[in-house]
């Protein structure tokens, strides 16, 4: 067994991590430090320390990550138009390397050489908050419970509460699925959703209505763009995680965001989820639309292809990693110009773009127009581009090459 | 100017194409062909045949190729996931390269030296036309009236008319936009869209309601797929011009299938169009959802990956080229096991999957479930498997390299 | 420990693998089935039959894979241009799979529930063994000594040998690398080799002279290709073993094929290796060459951009993969026109083509030649190709856009 | 025909240039401003002052333009290891936008608003040429008097010359092959060389001497990289153009750098060529040896998949595009690591890597070793790293998908 001094616990207060902070203590005879953070989940992270004293933890932080998050995680990755297999926009990926970031800055400010984690040995979540966690600090020690223990179950963790006296709520009506929220989305897993047939409750979802109890009325939007990142909603300036969590609130309402899909995990088995992601899904729509007017075309294919790559890094948990890294200066750079005003209307669930504009803009009415261009553009040219586009085309028929 | 004996015509039966016919004939003294072709545009295509004999056309095809067009064209391209710009579903692009093969065959079978068409010489149209005509016919000449001649304007047309007695419809209230349609979709450019920022006007879309004016009850669709194509829908199968058929009823219905973007063309400039494709929409969202679980997951992202370029050959006119076949070749043979029912709700505009299953599944509920899994799958692999996966960032971190 | 009844063991008659049937009877109380394959390694296979006996051995496989692996793996792989890292011709990764699949066809037969190898813990060689033995069995256990026993050093491989009563040819002047030999390469790693900057001594290399030693003379080569593949030599009809063989026996002569390098592992470290592969480099330039008149451009350049995946799959293990499938079929499918004759120079370690013909070429001298071309090619097409490619470039410029 | 007031031409000096000069001022009664650069093509560029003046010629631009050369368009296309279909290292592609770049720049300088050129509408530089000139100066004219006028042929060049009293050289033997040089390459089309069966003739090569004429010792070099860059040579301190200047000479010397090709050109057809590139043959097989021990996998990876695409823009003549500069600002964030030295041995026409170090190595020697490395890696975590990318494998089998 590893020998631990000190080992940094992503905490939220729950049974689960409540029961691994004291499992800690008593299997690796080493000190605890909880870290527990505000990344929009909608929970209160205070009543978070009052837990961890109770479990005798000398070393608590708690931290309001919401600005950070959005700013130097959710905007980026937006910025790469990124959805994971055609559909899933890396709610939970995104997250984990923030708090990878912050267990190893804790580590390092405490002097600790371990970290440790709630997240179960089948998951992408182990992945990403470990590779995170090596690739910051490469020495550090992992303590991972859910693949060390054998308390894999509900009843046995009560079980180990009542032995060592840790005090939790006993939650009535525990919700069925197993849940991940912040800032960018919700997420549900198992119970019925097991079987990919089965039609997800609508008592399940949380952060949505359905489009059937959507308002009757559509709702307009203006969100400005500066450097591929909103700024502004309807003329008002906002931060990041303003941003965020009004389009959230006006997306929920209106029934935007939610999905239900069969991903393809890191650690080779398919599952099954759903995901309310009502901000987020607002926000993709929104940037394809104002970069279609700013970036150029070969621009803007370059990061098409591009972004399914990058879309796995996120996923797979490579955040902390220079392949990434390199892939965002390049996105980065491409975001220069994609300023402009993107024109939205919400309605029953449907975001559509209405309207874009941009000072920046590459749209070009006189050479795009049906009407007389006066001279802006030769037709005469397109024969040339053409015949030798087809050139090649011609070669291999002349000499005989069959297509079809 | 080209000597020209014969010339087959793309021929629409309406006021540009018929003066094309005529202006033809007088300027290049040759024989015309018309062709006209029912890909469910929606227009009857038999009352072209009397326009033309008023033309005096002496060989007239009038083709029902609304089969053809599915079978071989719109499902192949859905087998890849086909978007171009991360919208664009394709509905004009992947109509042209049927009509150039069906001019050229009809060339070959009538003695013709020549093809024309009525597209202009600004869009993405003349391309597809013209490529496929030369890689299937390298030594064919084209000629593109829009291209050459001086009437530019719908009055110079109308006074070509009067002046060559040509019978046309005076159409009151034509509409102000140029419109494409095909069993695919139907799209709009022109008119007030030449401005980014102008929302479309209601009375604009003809396939489908509003989803404000959709019907208040969900609509539930069960789809089969069999090697990557529908061949039945609520158990009842179909072929596929009648899938589409069906598709793009009850998504019109529903509100489903809008599109409002501005689009990168291959000749060059930036073009604003708004688009209806109810059963593309459809179907784009129900394949993903039986790929989802019938697929691979490394086969899944390698299509991924080549999607944005397999759509950009489309998109640009390639649909006949060796670069193309070769990626059918490999998209073909992914979807040997994509088999399998998907459960679809449509409600005002929003396509939701709620199920899919097969007999060709990969989800393995044993092995994703978050009960016991008996076994199934040893969570101790994890630990090797991220150890060695961070061993890489582990080295370059040790070696003093910095992330973030 | 898992319960064992009987494993196939890859078996080369020396001194590691030896030990390891011992261990494997010993430790797992099973019955061992070994397999021992002629791919070319230049060491007679038979000898390991008296072996195997000494050990006690009751089900001997030895086979000669020779133009199995040629045929089947090696050829398939040049029809790609593969290359790993932009150098490292994949010799070692190629004859992997090939053995997997023995292994698990020889299981099936024998009723073996095993398999083993004697690669360590630390290569790419476990992973490609492995991966290969699930992907086709996927119940089957593997047996990796290696990583399980303490017997990590010759001597102690010896002292078992002592203990156990294992004959082994205690040779003088053992080898201090590590080496690796089929018919596409031999390899060398460790000793000296482990500091990159120290160069590799001349008695090293086996297959080949040095360019210093080869004939004054150069040595001029014809090979005939079909289907991408080379079907004769000089005229004269050969099966690809064959091939293979004379081509490495001319290119060892005249000082052709090593190689030096540092590579990336898999399991996430870079090592450094010689390998010496005579025929793949001349089969590499030789392939480029015949493609090169006979591929369309965009079929060669998206080979050329799917290559570095292909090859990355190759020296990863997952030749037997649906991806890897998915490429081939998509390669294969490219290699019909590829036929023709190419002429080689073989001198003191370079290989030069100089010229290349075929029936299938698309080199159209007509439209190429500086001379007079009799209207084959219309300069004046450029124009218009050009301004049309342009367009976006001059758009954005004259909206302020700066590049440089 | 256009009103052009004043034109700046790419002026060699040589026959060609010198009637276009000539031509341009009767055909457009335009002013004309020769630019001549000294790119290293090895003649010399004062004496075209003369030339010029000659011709009556009153701005004449004269620059030394080699090091600027090298820095900012050779040295950053070498940090991708870029090389064109798999040989060809784009010396004649990288010149032209440098040109294109002055050309404008002059026009700037004296109020021209045109450029004009020597090349044909045939090849690849005069998309270049041009493609660069309207992505910098939108709104330039550009004249290719090769696509427009009735000159064809040398004699009638002559008889041009002589009709207007041009001087030129009337140079006996002229060479029967259509050359272009600069610091990177010499490269000869035509002629013989049509045939791509004929064998280059040995006299035909200028900058370096056969293989079979090199010195019979071998010389080694070392080369100091910073960020991707030589900035050394055997120790010595050098600036960009001088690094190059001597790997040509050594490279020459040497026997280095001859290629024998047929490529795809932009304009659509195939074209045979002849290259010698001793100095840029070194550089690159230098380059990707200290990238093996001082670039992450990952990111080497990225760079090799990406490369096919960068060098597709150079040959085509997007070096001066968005995307272009895209890709360079990835490519060049990857360099920062990129520092230390290769040993390189130079022997008849090979070029071998023999030695590589780096401050900021990867290469870990204890973790590579085939010796005990005490514990740096646990050889146990590939069991695991195996299981879990087996995984999809295995349960695809399980569910009875076959492979091979």
């Amino acid at each position: 067994m590893k020998e631990i001094k000190k080992v940094v616990l992503a905490y939220s207060g729950g049974l689960d991590t409540s029961v691994i902070a004291k499992w800690l203590e008593d299997t690796y005879e080493c000190e605890v430090v909880t870290f527990t953070a505000d990344l929009g989940q909608g929970e209160e992270v205070e009543p978070a320390r009052a837990k961890a004293e109770a479990l005798g933890i000398k070393e608590i932080y708690i931290e309001d990550l919401r600005e950070e998050f959005v700013r130097d995680f959710v905007f980026p990755m937006f910025r790469a138009n990124t959805v994971y297999e055609g559909e899933y926009l890396l709610g939970t990926s995104i997250a984990r390397p923030l708090i990878s970031k912050r267990l190893i800055e804790i580590a390092n400010e405490t002097g600790a050489d371990a970290i440790s984690h709630g997240a179960t040995g089948k998951g992408n979540d182990q992945v990403r908050f470990e590779l995170g966690a090596y690739a910051l600090k490469p020495g550090v020690q992992v303590i991972a419970p859910w693949r060390e223990w054998d308390l894999n179950s509900r009843e046995k963790l009560l079980a180990y509460c009542d032995e060592h006296d840790i005090q939790v709520e006993k939650k009535k009506g525990k919700s069925p699925y197993s849940m991940d929220a912040n800032l960018l989305h919700i997420s549900y897993e198992g119970g019925v959703l097991e079987d990919p047939w089965a039609e997800a409750e609508e008592e399940m979802w949380r952060w949505s209505v359905s489009p059937e109890n959507a308002p009757d009325e559509a709702l307009y939007l203006e969100l400005t763009y500066k450097n591929g990142d909103i700024v502004a909603i309807d003329g008002q300036e906002m931060t990041p995680a303003t941003v965020l969590t009004y389009l959230n609130k006006v997306g929920g309402e209106n029934g935007v965001g939610r999905l239900d899909i069969v991903e393809n995990r890191y650690v080779g088995m398919k599952s099954r989820g759903c995901y309310e992601t009502p901000g987020g899904t607002i926000m993709l729509k929104a940037h394809r639309a104002i970069e279609s007017i700013t970036l150029d075309r070969e621009v803007a294919h370059l990061k098409d292809e591009l972004m399914p790559k990058y879309a796995k890094l996120i996923y797979n948990g490579y955040w902390w990693s220079p392949e990434r890294e390199m892939l965002q200066k390049m996105i980065d750079e491409s975001q220069e110009c994609v300023n402009g005003v993107v024109r939205l209307k919400l309605y029953k669930g449907n975001v559509s773009v209405v309207g874009r504009q941009s000072d920046d803009s590459l749209f070009d009415e006189n050479i795009a127009t049906f009407e007389d261009d006066e001279g802006a553009y030769d037709q005469a040219d397109a024969e040339g581009f053409i015949k030798l586009n087809a050139l090649r085309l011609r070669i291999a028929a002349n000499k005989g090459r069959n297509l079809g």
